[in-house]
């Protein structure tokens, strides 16, 4: 039995987060999404604010867990007993990253595959930053987050 | 149960192609090791020689199966109820191509997943076709290859 | 009156292209679509097939000419009196080809400007080659390319 | 009557700058080179330093005009009822970022085409950041400014 | 009689810089490492104790100096009387990166060639940064650095 | 004494390959330009024009040897007891195939460095192949390639 961890900082989490979220539930047996809790980022939502956000946008997905970590990864994946770790690739710098941790991941520890998953062609360009980017500035971003994070973006970019 | 399709073309099969079939069978319940039957390419070895080298290179190895193909991947992996195509990423161009064939093979059969896995970075360097070209001006591959692979190529560039 | 040249083997015309012809239908004043007749490359449709699948596609767009042409790109786009020379960036690969090209074009008629479109995201692995590796082995192709087209292409693979 | 914005932070203005708004100036009917003014990026010179540097630099240009912006740029380019979109690519980081931004931005305002332009080979390693890193330790950087972008910041980095 | 430098920050030394010193040593008759002093930049270990653990983890080789510089690196190579400048490459954002300053470099002294080395395979993935990130979390890095630089690291990060 | 192999096809020879072959006798005590004799290539000059064209190009430049090889580039280096194997670097698809045979070629033999090295920035887009299809169509190439070059390439496309 397959149990595969998918870590990001999900700050906040995207439609394309949510589509590779699906695609893995179709090939593993148990999913973590395992939100990365670092306190130097300057996150825009604390890490409570994001795990209640994906919390509500994978409502009703089965044999999925959602967990908070602030460790190395792999040593995280390790405690979990996960047998892989998700990543998405959408542009060639994220391929040189995730290349040099995977290579390192390894070292960390031999028994922790690493696999890699493109996100369908419209969610390519949907990355948190951008999207926080067009949201401060007042673009509408509804069709590339779930409805409860276009609320609470629509919310924190509030002018008063 | 998750089954996996590894396509290519195995002309012939490497240790790093041997490193991602041992990697995704710690992952999938079943592994196809699919051999890409195509005449026009022109291979080194006849689709029965890659076969067979292949099976000696993962005798012992369990819930694998060794199998050919002549028609598109994605026609292919569902006439054989796979859910999982796995591809082997080692470079920016390979990247690419991979890309575009991912998304291609979405649009024919949103059912199956393409994930990605990286070989070993001692791997890294080693393809099919510069293999064969060293092997052909008589150097050394023998830690690249398995020992039937060797030989098979020591005997295919003999000088006579 | 800026006039504009999209050149291209068109072999055959995808809807990538045809977004690439309307996009650039709105910026300048006239567009000549020019398909380069190479009879060297081996392309699946003859240049007068190609030019009528172009002409079927395009039918109806307001200022637009369909040419053929066997030289030197800037050679020709400086008869045409060209002032802009059209082209699709969809990977890296094609962005490290094309900055060649264009130093060289530039060297060789620095009065014409060559200006890089994207298409349509849903149109970033639609290319001509791809899409007749799919209709040669029964794929369907029918949103990616305009009707006659996928019309052209059943016809050429037409099973015996 | 196409109108083209020309969009950057230009702390300060490089001949790579002067280079791609002169081949637009060819292209478009008229060019409104937009300063971007966002206080948070911390640029060396204040927008009025950038807007008059611009000004300087592009003295007696026709068909030009040099305007502020602080919103989304696509909304910006709605507003001035700009056609196209203007961006200089010089390297495959450029590549990637733009892209994602150009699919980003037709989301946003589908009316809106951006353009890509490549600058002369001898100012592909010409950035705003470079430079002033070079003039900031006294190296000379006068063929790769405009003579009062030069002075500006010979005079910013004057030792005491 | 060549003199090449080698030029970084050195924050720490890791087993891929010393893999290029050594590289670098057949090749040039005298090489200076040297360690950029830059106060702005945050480095982990101060510019004498990177120096210490440079000297440490170089001890015995001949031929080398171990000096600090805090000017425009082709000011201080020029000074020095240095030919050639060595850089290493492991990745495509390096690339870019290079060719610009290399670029740069040249139109500021045509006399001073750059040359790139790349590190052995299993040392692609060693970067300074990823090296304090894993040490900082109490990962093992004992393999990827000299060992004063892995006493020096568990120095710094230990918990109170 | 360090003595350099600068390999390739050369066919033809460029003012890139040349600017390179003088960097080299900068840094280098002997350099060897070794012309791969490959007859499956299917080159435009056989390798003895190849041979002569490199000589008249690099007339009068001294510890310069021209030589052809037909074997696996590191024996051959090997051979000539060649301590260093030179590559010039112009794009990212270089970069990537360069790195895979600097990789393959250490595993040969742990002895020969190899040293990547950049042309000018005006030779950026000069390759043989490019060079050859400009010259082809009647294209003006002079300032692209040594004199007898020129004359070479003029002589081999006359038209009858």
């Amino acid at each position: 039995m397959a149990v595969a961890v998918y870590p990001g900082t999900f700050d906040p989490i995207t439609n394309g987060h949510l589509d590779l979220i699906k695609r893995s539930l179709r090939m593993f047996d148990r999913l973590i999404v395992a939100i990365f809790d670092n306190p130097m980022k300057g996150p825009l939502f604390t890490v409570e604010e994001r795990r209640r956000l994906v919390e509500e946008a994978t409502r009703g997905l089965p044999n999925l867990e959602i967990d908070t970590f602030n460790t190395l990864l792999v040593l995280y994946a390790k405690q979990r007993n996960a047998d892989v770790i998700i990543r998405g690739l959408r542009a060639i710098a994220d391929f040189e990253y995730e290349f040099q941790m995977t290579l390192m991941n390894r070292r960390l520890d031999e028994n922790i595959q690493t696999v890699f998953l493109m996100p369908r062609e419209e969610y390519t360009y949907v990355s948190s930053r951008l999207i926080k980017e067009v949201a401060a500035y007042g673009g509408d971003v509804e069709r590339l987050v779930p409805p409860p994070v276009a609320a609470a973006l629509k919310e924190k970019f509030r002018r008063p």
